[in-house]
């Protein structure tokens, strides 16, 4: 070994990968300054006014730190979670929970069971924390097979589940019963981890009611619904144990402040967001239609993006080149039985028309290219 | 052990501590909705208008993810340092790059070693990372005392030397050639991480020269002179394998888009820099005159920041809690042998003024009480 400072033996061992390329470097090597963004889910509609509003005119304070406890907000959440403050924890977006949560309960090696080719994020800190990533086949349109994952958790006894509900990259959605089901179905010292980045784009189904409990940390995020993505702002509902056991090690100064006030805003803003939630499920239902009218089949989805079947995991690939050099980015899911499609966001109506043109014109030289 | 899930016996072992009691906090435990921030080492002339400007133009597109790369401001951070774009990596602070280079370069159990009493959280990071902190004692006006670093090093072979420089929170500069001793006299594989928060504000004695090495991490920041603490953004400068490591690892969407574009355009305004180095020189230099004017002892500093010598640990603490209660927010170093100081950040001619006036009455008191 050579003589200079090395990483941990655990941290050498991780493989060299990357979450997502960013749409910025797909750009670059296209040779287009912008993309139309239908990659990312994103929220196509913004955030609310008076969420920008309120960030314009906290901007010339950044030179001050938020509050690291972010009380204001957290105030805000527990009165709309029915909980306390002492139960939530607020960061820099649902990913770096995600990574503090792998910190805090997993040893070297532990096992983490969650859907296979669910959140890569997740599967990326899991991995990344030096933990035994094991997954769980999801069924064939990639919704999670709860009975299958429940059948797993006895069997290893993994220190964490994940959940996404709903799903990304599929777009399916596990109902509040079967959620409870699998909770309530794991070993006692299992923590079960359930992200609800998606959750208000529900609109068939019910979501697991609120409350706290010992072995559950939901997740929620103002990247998507509350169209602040860019902020990094998302927060966990736990334990107070849990909770506690979290302010001794997290970054406290990790939340951009006027993401923190952006925040404050947009929960104050509800009209806004069901206006954003009925735009996405007209926009998904528009996706389905124009899917049955070209002959493509689409996932059923409760989340803001839908995906579309192109047939190979190459053809899939090939697709999302094809939109790429058209200007428009998109994303495949990366692992079977779903990564032979490719995950499209509900984007604005001219967004839309633009996808649908392009779509159709990549998928004809698609098809010219295989015949 | 109770029948619910457990964090890991190394976070268990972590002790409840939290780095920097928030403003927020001490504002509430007063009474007070707002208070005088001399306490955190903020800006008092804010950010450059350039960067205000283009953060309030970036707010409405904060629905977007910021490029998880950030390659437009590493791309301009690598022409100002002289090196290449895979020098450096940006992340939501320095905070957030202390806790990775801790998680990257150590295991459970690892000696880290720094000058006893520097910047809080790197010991926090260390401690929260499970691995064992070892401190070297400063001299009496808590100057780091770099031949006995040097020899405290080669004795326990660390994984990580840490260097703050100028120091938080005495104050105090090592010039290049002592740094370079350190550096150069560490055991081989051991890693040595240089925090230059401060280094704008070094008017008197010369920086280690730019350039990159394999033993070395340099960290800056967007927080001190540039004004955008709030804002969350700092880099490390290192050797292109460090780089690649972080990049395996690192939460790669943690960085607010806002935050990406205001320090770009912060960047660009570096005559606003040279104004605030300038009004930070004045404001000190006026603090050291204070303290000379009423008896009150100061320490020398290269930073935005000066301590005032009270007397013992019990009296800063009156002392703090005096000016608290007169709505003037400071911190107090925690350490010996300058915890019997306060550490006051330069503020505006106008803060400053109200710091002298309630510094006066707040020591009145104190020495009321005490005689």
């Amino acid at each position: 070994m050579s003589q200079h400072p090395q990483p941990t033996a655990a941290i050498r061992a991780v493989p060299a990968t990357t979450p997502f390329v960013a749409p910025e470097e797909l750009a670059r090597r296209v040779g287009r300054s912008s993309l139309v963004r239908l990659g990312a889910n994103e929220s196509a509609f913004g955030p609310s006014p008076l969420a920008i509003a309120a960030m314009q005119a906290a901007v010339p304070m950044v030179s001050i730190y938020g509050d690291p406890e972010s009380v204001d907000l957290r105030t805000a959440l527990a009165a709309r979670h029915n909980c306390t403050i002492e139960n939530i924890v607020v960061g820099s977006g649902v990913d770096e929970l995600l990574g503090l949560i792998c910190r805090t309960y997993g040893a070297l090696g532990d096992p983490v069971l969650m859907s296979h080719g669910s959140y890569a994020t997740f599967a990326f800190q899991v991995i990344g924390h030096g933990l035994d990533l094991i997954t769980v086949p999801p069924f064939s349109d990639g919704s999670v097979d709860i009975e299958a994952m429940l059948a797993r958790a006895r069997e290893i006894q993994p220190k964490i589940v994940y959940l996404a509900n709903p799903d990304n990259p599929s777009g399916s959605f596990v109902d509040a019963d079967a959620v409870a089901r699998l909770r309530d179905g794991l070993p006692p010292d299992t923590l079960f981890v359930l992200d609800e980045a998606y959750a208000h784009f529900v609109t068939s189904g019910t979501l697991l009611p609120e409350g706290i409990d010992e072995r559950t940390i939901r997740l929620h995020t103002f990247s998507k619904a509350y169209g602040m993505a860019g902020a990094r702002i998302g927060y966990a509902l736990a334990s107070r144990e849990a909770i506690a056991t979290f302010q001794k090690i997290r970054n406290h100064f990790g939340v951009n402040r006027t993401a923190q006030i952006g925040a404050l805003a947009a929960l104050d803003d509800q009209a806004f967001v069901q206006h954003v939630v009925a735009e996405v499920a007209r926009g998904r239902e528009e996706y389905h239609a124009f899917g049955k009218r070209i002959g493509v089949r689409t996932l059923p989805s409760q989340t803001n993006f839908v995906c579309f079947e192109i047939g190979t995991r190459q053809a899939a690939e090939a697709m999302m080149h094809g939109l790429l050099e058209r200007g428009v980015f998109v994303r495949k899911p990366g692992e079977p039985p779903i990564n032979g499609y490719i995950r499209v966001t509900v984007g604005t109506p001219e967004e839309r028309a633009l996808f649908y043109e392009h779509f159709a014109a990549a998928l004809d030289a698609l098809r010219e290219r295989v015949s």
